[in-house]
């Protein structure tokens, strides 16, 4: 019988709107905590937006999301899976940038992911706007370069903002793959649309053989199709899967600074993650949920609605095996 | 020709964001009045949200709908019926409960709606939460039990919450079955999803022959294949239809209480009324609009709308025999 | 003892969010009820916004003052009056404007008003943009000029608009003095502020004896002080109240459509009104409340409250003689 | 190469939330301009509601378009077309309306339009609500009636309102086919849905040979069909383009005066203008976005991403001969 | 020198938007922790509301408390104090009701303070709606009645509500007299005001002894003055300060459910606080702040600004000794 | 008489919501234009906020000043100055920043403001987050130190955040202290208060002869009072303004990053400029308008009246002599 300690509080006893919001309502398990050792998946808040070019806010993502995790139950509905009796899962707690240097934030951030993955815990991210990605890709590719599946309406992948500057939340993948953190053969982005700046992003995929699925081809085609493709990409290797929040049509999920209209609805946003059964998934991060622009909360319950299925799909990974 | 008394106000005599707010503008006709005995189907509100377990607010529901529902005009835009002529319907106001007393509020409803069913009028409800369906039911099902179409995202077959409480929005359709004021071989439960607690209700569902057809079904079958299988549940019975609006996507339906993404869309909502097309419809009720979470007032609009569609079908219902 | 078909429903029978909103939930006795000729103040919506030169909304008013209106209760906290005993009030309707033509919609409006006024009722409206006032005072000036108390941040005493436009919120009193429907010695307006067009208002109001009590004045002296001087300003004679909520600082009220920083708070909002004890009150508004830009509903509470603030008003008017 | 005058400011030179916002950051060259005459394509707000008979606010529709286009880009994400290089397109700057006198309104619009058809631009309209069209059209059609492809959830083909108002947004095309600015042969119009008055607007339509292509039958057939049999019916002449944003489901796009829900996803309302290849446009439009039911900015942004498809097809248009 | 463990995080480490939220980022310790024994001063959540008779939603107040309240630093400006230093503090967490039982709710959340209580802790409560305090009441008022100074707009005083029902957010101090968990001559309520039902909360309070302060007479009087006669009622025995939202005035604290307008601001808010100098306080709560009426958050800043001033005025009165 | 190229847009020409909307509706005149040389002031948007530490969103400041200055109008309403008329006034536009380069946004301003400064135009910003006033002062007080007038809630006058980061929004004037851009003595701050992290900046403010009025000797003595010493302190030497939003009160301005309750209302907001009367003001800004935190506008309508107020008193400054 699974340990009690890492069972969320259950809606039976507390209401889920009362007691202090961990995600999911699990133990708040931090570094240090006699119990961290023994987490199989580490939920962590990233609360930093300081690679926004537009419009700011994901810094308050984790926030907002741990509280409308509160929401999420014991059980997924469709595979009957109870993902907190399988393995052992906890809040791991924020990562605490510092707000006006972003040198300094990203070895923050790859310090904490570096004891986590010590620690053999496999890393569920609450961004944070996209550049969160990066500092979280050098702790899980110390190892060696992972494949990406990549949900989003941008590629991301552009060389420099504004004459030079090299990390923005424009940037992360570039410089992942530049980084060798990313084998771009093992790349995939889903859902990529909206008006562009140029195709020089998009040059770069081609020259460096990253795939990127259109939100006209993912409309066109069948969506299991679709997944069957991005499984064959990503292949049985090591494979991070990241998340922003923007894929999903901005009526969706108005919360975020860079909306693209003309995205999948809230069921094909959870169908994409549950298309991804067998990957080998050592991390997720679901990025770019931005609270002043939706104080309503209904983007973050999407977010963490998509976490728990993230979630579920890194359990079912883990037994795989 | 039929009577201009139980006529809507038309938009042309007084514009639409004029006048005092009854459902679709019709008359008010409460018990007592004198042209109540010649109403064959009645709006009633029920503002009461007691039952509810998680965000509070169903209780402001009627006032929000009758305000969005003077939005609605005479005629079905597919069917060309104009249910305002073809039938006598009315606002019949507004059922008192004490907010601060179940079983008191339970037999308040009750009682009004003997009052309703004796005078030979459908009743047709905007909740108040889904605790809303069991007093009507006492109600409707006096004379033996109905068939139930109900399009959720839960079951509300819960046995009790909190160690033991029995009345709940939660669990009405648990005790109606007890009571037997529904026949659970002709009960269908359309669009159930969402992060589960447990399994508890779906076994109960299973052992007494209740068919639910989740949202994952709901969407790899054709619309009309599924409402079709929901006519031949129902049958020929008299049959009672609860429409809770978390059916609907959180994103076309904030303004509720227990959100559940992933669900249809505002178009898929009013199919699924048009579906019930030959059913002998008894009741129904729209609940769970929770205006404090919609101030914009656009999910009492969807409710309003499909109020219409459930109207159209009450006297479409009435004109078959 | 007062007659209870008159009282507003109790919310200790009914809860205040439930039940058809009327106005202070009293009785809808329209033109053509058959108490309509024993009501002695009758409270009626102008849902007319035509004359708005800026940011429209006032047509939408009346059903929001309406709603905000049910949280009003029988008996006024410092005087201990509980107006609704001491005289007969009811809600009469709506005067049903045409939105597309100012002048059909003034002669409307005219004509209800002459209906109540013959009827001997003491009208309370509620607007409506400014322009309400002056088909109102066509009826209500009939039989001569009346003194006019206007608690305003602006003098709506401008010749036209647009180069010639006569009929605008901008200019019901300039056209009320002309058509002398005002004794300009007896008006007097408080609370005039905000960038200028010019002094074309201002000349106006100097030449022909009109006093205006400028914001900075207000503050600079007492308010029973300013309001002693209004006493004198309006005498012994009949007198109407016009109440523009912009007269109130705009964070109090932030649903109208012509703010003004820098004015009175809600506490010296009411004052005001209780400051007018002693005058023969014929006839009062409420005017410029616009819903779309407040949802939440708080600036019409305000204007209910000092709605029910100028009904006392006129009921100790009445009982004074 | 093209002229950099004419060029949008790039979000790499200035942040895509600084600067004056002009529509897609273009240049304002109004009339009187130097470089008027050289304009190829012109983006004119028309801040005008006056023929609203519900729920006012198109009058600020265009400032807020023109805030939201400032987040579309240079390329198009499907085609590859880059319009600001292949074209001149300029911000022509607003009409004054007269908001209290609908003949003068229209007459300067009309005035407004002959001198950008004169100067041979195509006009590309921010509306203002759907009466808009009408002075428009007049100048558009000054050389003979054109066809009219209508995104819409109304027909707008009503011959009047409150008993014989000639001018509202539910008439436009009533007059402009009165007016023979139409040739009804060639109008179809798309979406239209919602309850209804009653059918006369569908009889004239009828009567007149105008195409009217339900909601109904949109979801039942293929999309690319349906484009295809409007393509055939708008033919090889000159086609007016109307995009009445209320086309599009209110959750997708609230802020608009008069929602119909059941519509189209944000998806669709761009997949239908990508279907009007091969037309030859003479001018579009996109009306009734109504800022104050949407504060955000999300219909808005919606609303300016339609007109970049609309922008792109006129291009194309224009290359085509 | 003080204990680290009891300080709140710091900006400076973590900023203020980062961290799961405790009450001013204190630590979280429960009844069961090791340092439990330890606490001088406890913060507690109470999310209910079972007691609103109008509209609900204080059961959210607890969670967005803790969130505003990262927002508090660690001294306070006028007296230099650093409370935190002074005393040990700390967020115990939240005390689970049944939403659907009173009683059983009121029977958990003071045997919650009994444990509270009998390890020498002062709670400092966060409700939950104002029905709250009567079992909070019954733990500290265990050893005899104690002193209640109030800041309100209602005097919670009533006997029963819709024919009897004795337990509602109206009636909590009349229970508390009848009980003698208060001493009625060292009773005082500040700020009363609004349209009432009728006189009789008034007539018990005068029969009993208990002072009402109605804010015409607060604002009337110098608040110096005001608050040397409060802390003379109270006077040198063991007193409970309960501080109801709604006492402050609507525009400042939207979020509650039975706002009254014309009250104080928010320096004053604050300044009532300070006034209580000296007063020997044995636990104090801020009640009714109700998330669903201001999803801004400014109330529940607010709120939280207030709980700083009681916990200081906690900190003195301990210190007093 | 006066230029007509510099007087805003009249109301009556062009409705107040019509346009594209530049500060006050004047010309657009950027470094550059024919009659950048002719201008007298110089209203400049700096749309950065990446020296913010909490919430960010200043960044969109300028734009929704620019959206809510059209909404002032010609004539002051005290003094009667028409300031359009007595001197020539422009929109300059917005300095572009680089969101993701603290160093280099600073260099760009402070290059911007050289341009102004040498054509001999008083610049009026609108920020931006308060680091703005840095770079600005780097430009204004190349010839030596001035003196400072803040409003503000905070004295922004810390070392450093985060372990040494130096340039943020809570450090601006220890820099412009430090390069002796400012003349301490002649610095004074009004309105401080709010919680504090420690004495370190108030050390700092005594050490150098800063003078601080909190909040609470504000309230505490009379304005005008106030204001003389004020005056006193800056003396007839040349001072700079700035003027942090956060200084009023949150309720009134809702949209700022770190709101401290307890403030001044919106009257006393402008006041305090007109108690400036008399200085020598060489430059002035309204900076941490934070637009996502009020959608409605309302804070920037605020905002852009208290740049009309200062505007006025540069005008008045410059007669002066």
């Amino acid at each position: 019988m699974s340990d009690a300690f890492f069972h969320p509080v259950s809606g039976f006893d507390l209401p889920r709107f009362a007691g202090i919001p961990t995600f999911m309502r699990l133990p708040h398990v931090p570094p240090g905590h006699a119990r961290f050792g023994e987490v199989d998946i580490g939920l962590v808040g990233v609360p930093w937006d300081s690679g926004t070019t537009n419009r700011p806010g994901p810094r308050h993502g984790p926030r907002q999301l741990r509280d409308a995790s509160t929401m999420i139950r014991a059980q997924h509905p469709l595979s009957g899976l109870r993902p907190f009796e399988a393995v052992k899962c906890a809040d791991l707690g924020d990562v605490g940038p510092n707000p006006a240097d972003i040198s300094e934030s990203m070895e923050r951030i790859t310090a904490f992911y570096d004891q986590i993955l010590d620690a053999g815990i496999v890393p569920l991210t609450a961004g944070g706007d996209h550049l969160t990605s990066l500092p979280v890709l050098r702790a899980v590719a110390k190892s060696g370069p992972v494949g990406l599946v990549q949900f989003d309406s941008h590629t991301d992948l552009y060389h420099s903002y504004f004459g030079g500057t090299m990390y923005t939340h424009g940037t992360p993948f570039r410089r992942a793959v530049e980084e060798e953190l990313l084998d771009p053969k093992r790349m995939v982005q889903v859902g990529i649309r909206g008006t562009m700046y140029d195709s020089e992003d998009m040059d770069f995929a081609r020259a460096n053989g990253i795939r990127i699925i259109t939100i006209d081809e993912f409309f066109a085609r069948d969506i299991n199709d679709v997944m069957g493709e991005v499984r064959e990409i990503a292949g049985s290797g090591r494979t991070y899967v990241t998340y922003d929040i923007d894929f999903v049509d901005p009526t969706f999920a108005p919360g975020t600074g860079t909306p693209e209209v003309g995205g999948p609805n809230s069921y094909q946003a959870l169908q994409v993650v549950r298309g991804l059964a067998g990957l080998d998934i050592v991390g997720a991060d679901m990025v770019e949920v931005s609270p002043p622009f939706d104080a309503s909360g209904g983007t973050a319950f999407l977010g963490a609605s998509i976490m728990f299925e993230l979630l579920c799909q890194i359990v079912q990974s883990g037994q795989k095996g």
